[in-house]
């Protein structure tokens, strides 16, 4: 005799599995995504993290219940972050990435082929979940070119007697084990540690729901680097789909020093970046001006 | 003797009031909201309408349960809607709005004081419910520039015997009653109706989610006209964060024609849109170009 169970069909067992992640602003509003399947729940000593499959985005990557990636959108993050700074420096050599556990940042970094890189990541279990369940991100963890350090990058930092072109804080959100990373402290060893010319990317949350963190941070900025650009992207699984990252440098200005020429002769095929965007994404709404309104969000 | 309602303190009654609004793209991801009070249901003979006040949007216009408008950030939409066309062309004077029943848009044509505006929307019903409940967006329909027509757009258009400098269609998405507004017999009568120099941009959906419409509306406006440049604007409650809209015009190339001289001499005070913006917007990445990567989304 069949039991209960045998008479569930695979397909119904799907129908019924109606499972929805929600990722909030502030309790009130914001994205929520059906879940495939929970593929990995775990702890480190800095975290939570999970790994979901979903239908509209892929696979997932959460920390403490923030969306960090998602296999379909992961691309406009990681090639902003890097290829902006990393074009708009005449002649970049020696990278450094703070953070950026998945790996996505460090793939994109190393697309530029004479470039070396050294990525400290606080926590080991973040890259090691990264390139088992999100193998298409993680790829450059073994390359040659690349150094990563399990290490806290703030300590690292104080410590780090190396000069970089360019300087990349790819962090979680200012709250729990990356909040560091948006003070004024690390932002001072941050400049000590750039070369002549060096260029420092972080990124700054989202220009609707975060307009005050985001403010606070170019002020903290400026008073360390004379050249303080945010440029923006289009992030659908970040809050409010709209996100900012913050240039700083002391001579290189982002847009004046660009070569589209670079661009070309560099040959990547990606898919968001390009001399057009890089161009325009320091275009700022009016309201992320220093001037402009509180939007109330 | 207390009834049990007379013990339910104000506090408790809004903390049990636990309602969210959730406009889902594919069933699958979108965006969630926690709603305060629902202000209107109705139904007109076109569609239904809803407004519905939010803690993190202010109030909603929702129609056939998508997010049309809500008062915190309407204003992406409307300014780059508007203020792209109408700083783009060299001299605009007559402006014909197909749909904006909200108003939005014609408050923003309305700022050029040098514009008389035709606007031509199907359902009264979204024009007077705007009025009584957002009548911040709604702020034009009386101003003596203005003439607001209740009648079919497409059915109007195909009679009308005038020529415009700008033509707008603030349409809803291509299901329901905007569906003709998105399609090529619409299209040809909009040509038709240009003056020389003209301007035409219709909103063209998000290019993360609905990246085979935007390319679908985009080959058949190239059909019809020489000049076809989408352009974008970031709007949270939009579905993905991001929004196309398409500029098509037989002569003015919206970039190469723009004169900053013009936005300052008009001395708006806008949240979104500024010279620097104009040019920007225009920038697309790669994923929207021609020969850009399929997302999947």
């Amino acid at each position: 005799m069949p039991t209960p169970a045998d008479r569930i069909s695979e397909s119904s067992m799907t129908d019924l599995w109606n499972v929805w992640f929600t990722e909030l602003h502030r309790r009130r509003a914001g994205l929520t995504i059906k879940i495939k399947q929970l593929l990995y729940t775990g702890k480190s000593p800095y975290q939570r993290i999970d790994v979901l499959d979903t239908y509209a985005f892929g696979r997932m990557l959460v920390l403490y219940g923030s969306i960090m990636v998602t296999e379909k959108d992961e691309f406009v993050y990681h090639e902003m972050l890097a290829h902006v700074p990393l074009f708009a420096h005449p002649k970049p050599r020696k990278v450094l990435i703070i953070g950026g556990g998945d790996g996505g940042t460090l793939r994109e970094v190393m697309r530029h082929k004479q470039v070396r890189a050294t990525m400290v990541e606080i926590d080991e279990a973040v890259v090691q979940t990264s390139q088992k369940y999100l193998p298409t991100i993680g790829t450059a963890f073994k390359n040659p070119r690349a150094q990563v350090l399990f290490e806290d990058g703030e300590r690292w930092l104080a410590r780090c007697k190396e000069k970089f072109d360019v300087i990349l804080v790819d962090a979680s959100d200012p709250v729990g084990p990356a909040e560091v990373l948006f003070q004024k402290p690390f932002h001072q060893q941050v400049a000590r540690c750039l070369a002549p010319g060096g260029i420092f990317v972080t990124q700054s949350e989202s220009p609707f729901f975060h307009q005050k963190t985001l403010s606070g941070i170019q002020r903290n900025l400026r008073e360390i680097f004379k050249v303080v650009r945010p440029y923006t992207a289009a992030i659908p699984t970040y809050p409010s789909g709209f996100w900012s990252f913050t240039l700083c440098s002391d001579t290189t200005d982002p847009v004046a020093r660009f070569k589209e020429s670079r661009v070309k002769a560099a040959g990547f095929k990606l898919k968001y970046y390009n001399a057009g965007i890089h161009r325009a994404c320091f275009a700022l709404p009016s309201f992320m001006l220093e001037d402009g309104p509180d939007l109330g969000l």
